[in-house]
Parts: structure tokens; C-alpha cells; sequence
């Protein structure tokens, strides 16, 4: 089934949808964080909000049921907080939506309706994730309320990829000068703002904690200013993630003042991508995240082959129970 | 005007309120979780988000008008992005609630209805701001939609203040082991779930980033398992928030994994200072933050102390303008 077909579908089972969650663990939490923001700005009469799994299953809305749509997400599909939370969902009676790359997984037999996508295949495929998940968000907002911009919102999601894929050589030698000036350090910030501030979460939480042991915090470019500014000083490492769209004046504040005291800044910027020349203006803030994270994997890749430490490489997560 | 009464003469006035929304910066932005959460999990109707200020300015939900309630915080209430809000959401014909402890600021001449909140007293009158904000999220639920619980809630903010005073003399003690066993690290991590993800967040990024020029990082205690966990070894300091309520077996199993590796654990139990023999089981949950923020005010004296850097000290702010 397609999306649209999904939601029409629903539509037709539940017509009084008041919430949509969006639930998920780690990257795959922080991958539905777009589409939420996406609700919170244009919805008028949708709830929504983002909840990590076990949260969800332990503490979750008092009015989760038949007037919830549960979103969940799961790239292998077998993160067991988010197939409790799909289970949970279902027994309360509501519809649940599953975005992940495992078609036969159990995330897949716990959801009323899976949507598989692409993830090896390219750098672009690795963004299917978020793109569906905001494609999904779009379709519920027009078919249970109507979203003026929803044609545009169509064309960015078929646009986005090439913009992706056409980023890529060009981000290659900046990802390695990331990587050769920040190899050894011990610490290192990721900044972002309004819909991107995940995609600074997942390369800090992710790349750097997970996948390389790197100490690393993440925050809005926003709360920058009210607290975490008062750690710069020359040669402190930050990453500021900067969006072609409504809060670029944060991210371009927050770049004046790391670059006024000579913190060693790593800048990756949507507008270096062309976002603005192919996505329609109406719906280009929300496709800022999805460049940035695709491109972040080429920095990830970088910094991972020059710590001599791969991605891949766990200390706990594949290897014990806990 | 009491809570109660300024929610009542908004209703008069604004009887169709779709959307609560939260809007601070750094510890005032934080301080409105526990109120957000609570409409989250308790609302049928009404919408909700916390928002950051400046993102709030820069990309403000498209519905924000006279169908929304904006509640802005801000302790000396002179922040600009803050009082930016205020004046941009009543332009725009929203009522704004604000919460200052200063009754002459900028803060509170921009907003329809300033809720004056002490600070200086006590420890208690510290967590006078979230407690008033999670009655006034309270108040609004009561009055729009109905709120079963609501007598327990009134009951749970008559009795928190009592509950935090008694426990800052056991506290201290254990805070300045904390601050014995921690003063010379470089990195401290913070933990919390539920209602209190963002205790966690404020001692993080307020105390130890802000106020002490020590590098942090918090997550959610459910987030842990999917990246940051990685990052744990022996000796490795962590701060882990525990609730009496709901998600606690969310904290407990993150306990288990930082002692099961010999991470440096300090815990901050609510449980240790009897929460639930004076808060109603039924409210209990969203006054673990307020107490959890409360006790930590002594962690933060203590390590501000045992590093010889008091918490007034800045580098940047109140000395020159970004």
C-alpha cells in the first residue's frame, strides 16, 4: 500500500483521530522528530508529540486508543521497547503505522501497517526514514484537516534524494577535514535549530557516543545562548548544523559568537546544497533535517575511518543482554 | 489574581482555546517540561508543545492567535528572546501567562497576566516556578476539559514545598560526596525519565556547563540503552535521577547497567525523601521533577564549592552583548 492509501484507509477505520504519536528509540526516535515538528507548526486541531519507546510503554497519554494514530519506527525493526509500544498501542485500540527496513521483522507483524523503506542502497535511501515519516505526517494532516501546502510537500519528497545524492562529492573532503581536525579531540558539541535540532541529537547521541566513544553533547542553537555558550574558548570543538529556512538567524548568531572567540567550528550548511533551488519555499524548512542527516553520515564515516574506529564497533549493544 | 481566577477570566474571554503552548529559555525553558508533560499525558483536546523562544519567534506554530494560551517564563524576566515572545504572541491575540519573579520586568509588562513566583527564600521557593506552572497547566486543563485528578493535584501543591525543605538537610550530606567523588572530572554525565528528563537537562547544561564550566551531556534514561550506554566504563561519572512513579523501572534498569560496569553512580532518589507519603498516588509523578530540581540545588552548591568556582561566575553573560 502507499502512504496516501494507508492514511485513506485509516481515515475510513477511524475518523476521529485527536493524537498522533510518534515513538521510536535512538536514532529511530530522533528520525520521526521532523514530522512532529511538522504537526506542531501546521496542524490546528491534531495533538501530536515524540516519545521515546519505554516511555510510552510505561507512562503513556491517558487517551491513547481508537483516536490515535501510533507512529513507530525501527531500522531492523526489532528494537524490543518499540514492539511493546506497537503491541501496547494496538491492545488500547489504536492504529499503528510502522516505518522500517525489515519488512518480515517484529516491528513489522506488530504494526496494522508497515511502510518499508530503503536504507543501504544509497545515502539517500538512508534518509527514506525521515522522508516517509514526513510524507506520512503530510498525508494525515490533509486527509483529517486539510494542508494548503500539501502538492508542495509532495514535490519535495520526490525532490529530496537527488539533493542528497548530488551533496554527497561535494561534502566528502569537508567531512575529512572534520575528521583530520577532530580525531583526537576528546569533547565535541553538535548544534542545531528548529527542525534539525535531532539531527544534531542523532550525530552526537549516535556517531560520536555509540559509534565512537567520543564524549559529545547536542542542543539547540537557541538554548546555546542560556547556558552551554559559556563552555567555548579557542579550540573548543563545536558542529553547527545550519538551516536554509525560518531559524537560520539562531544558527547564524550561534556561528558568530563560536567564531568570535575561536572555537574551532565545523559548519555544515544546507544552503552550501542548493536546498532552496529545488525543494518549493512552503515546505523547505522541514526537508533541512533530511539533507543534514544524509550528509552527516559521510562526516561519521570520515571521523570513524580516521579514529581508525569503526562505526560498527560496540562495546555492549550485539554483545550482552541488559 | 490567584492561578485559579486568572484562568477563569481567560476563559471568559477565550473560551475556545485550542493550543497551551510553553515558551522559555535555558533553566526557564526546562522549568516548563513537568507542565507540558503533564498536558501531554493528560489532555483529550488541547495541544501542546514547549518551545525554546527564539524558535518560537523565528517559526511560530501557524495557528498561534486567539485560539491559544502562551505561557512565558523567565526568573529576573529580562530575556530578551522571551519578552520577544510575549509581545509577538499577544500581537498575534493570544492571552500570555508569564512566570517571573520580577513583578516590574519587561517580562511581566508584556504579558496579560504575570504570575509573580519567589525564588530567594528557600530551597522550596526555588521550585515555586515549575510548581506554579504545572498548577496553572492544572487550572486549564480543569477548566477547558475537566480534570479528574484535579483536588489531588491542589493537594500535591500545597504539600511539595514541605517535602523539599525537609529533604535538603539529608541532601547535603550526599551532595557533597558528590561533590568530593566528582570535582576533578571533566565530563559528568546527567540521567533522568518521564517528568524529570528535563531535571536532568537543567543540571547539565545550567549547573555544570553554565555555572561551572565542566563539560555534560543528559538524555533520557530510556535513550541511554540506544547510544549513550556505549560511553561507560569503570570510573565513568554519571548522575542518574530516580523517580517514584511511573518510569522508574526505566531509571532502575539504567542503575543496574551503570553499576553492572562500575560507571562513578551518584542517584538522586526521590524515593529517599518519602515523596509519595505526602503527594496523592495519582499526581505523584509530576512532582518527582520538582523535587528532584529542588535537592539538586544542593549538588550544585556543593560542587561549586568543592571546585572553588562559584555558581555566579560567567564568562560571557552579564558582561557583553551576543
Amino acid at each position: 500500500m502507499t502512504i496516501k492509501e494507508i492514511v485513506t484507509e485509516v481515515k475510513a477505520k477511524y475518523p476521529e483521530i485527536n493524537n498522533v504519536y510518534f515513538v521510536g528509540c535512538g536514532a529511530s526516535q530522533s528520525d520521526l522528530y521532523t514530522a512532529k515538528y511538522f504537526l506542531v507548526r501546521n496542524a490546528k486541531r491534531l495533538r501530536t508529540d515524540l516519545i521515546t519507546a519505554n516511555e510510552f510503554n510505561f507512562d503513556p497519554p491517558s487517551d491513547l486508543g481508537e483516536k490515535s494514530i501510533v507512529i513507530t519506527c525501527s531500522l531492523g525493526g526489532t528494537t524490543p521497547e518499540t514492539v511493546a509500544a506497537s503491541k501496547m498501542a494496538r491492545e488500547k485500540g489504536a492504529p499503528v503505522i510502522c516505518l522500517t527496513n525489515a519488512p518480515e521483522s517484529p516491528l513489522a507483524q506488530n504494526a496494522d501497517y508497515p511502510i518499508i523503506h530503503g536504507f543501504h542502497e544509497s545515502y539517500s535511501a538512508k534518509m527514506q526514514k525521515l522522508t516517509k515519516c514526513l510524507q506520512l505526517a503530510a498525508e494525515i494532516l490533509e486527509q483529517y484537516e486539510g494542508y494548503e501546502d500539501y502538492e508542495d510537500m509532495m514535490k519535495g519528497v520526490e525532490k529530496i534524494y537527488g539533493v542528497i545524492d548530488a551533496a554527497i562529492p561535494y561534502a566528502k573532503p569537508l567531512a575529512e577535514k572534520f575528521a583530520r581536525e577532530n580525531k583526537d579531540e576528546r569533547v565535541i558539541y553538535v548544534m542545531g535549530s528548529g527542525p534539525s535540532q535531532q539531527v544534531a541529537y542523532t550525530f552526537s547521541s549516535f556517531i560520536l557516543m555509540e559509534m565512537q566513544w567520543v564524549d559529545s553533547a547536542s542542543f539547540s542553537a537557541g538554548e546555546f545562548f542560556h547556558g552551554p555558550f559559556e563552555l567555548v574558548e579557542k579550540g573548543k570543538p563545536f558542529m553547527l548544523l545550519m538551516n536554509d529556512g525560518n531559524t537560520r538567524p539562531m544558527d547564524v548568531r550561534a556561528l558568530e559568537f563560536l567564531n568570535r572567540f575561536d572555537a574551532k567550528v565545523t559548519v555544515v550548511d544546507a544552503k552550501d546544497y542548493g536546498l532552496g533551488n529545488e525543494i518549493p519555499a512552503s515546505v523547505k524548512d522541514y526537508f533541512n533535517p533530511i539533507l543534514l542527516d544524509g550528509v552527516l553520515r559521510v562526516y561519521g564515516e570520515a571521523i570513524a575511518e580516521a579514529r581508525k574506529h569503526p562505526l560498527t564497533q560496540r562495546r555492549y549493544m550485539w554483545k550482552l543482554n541488559y
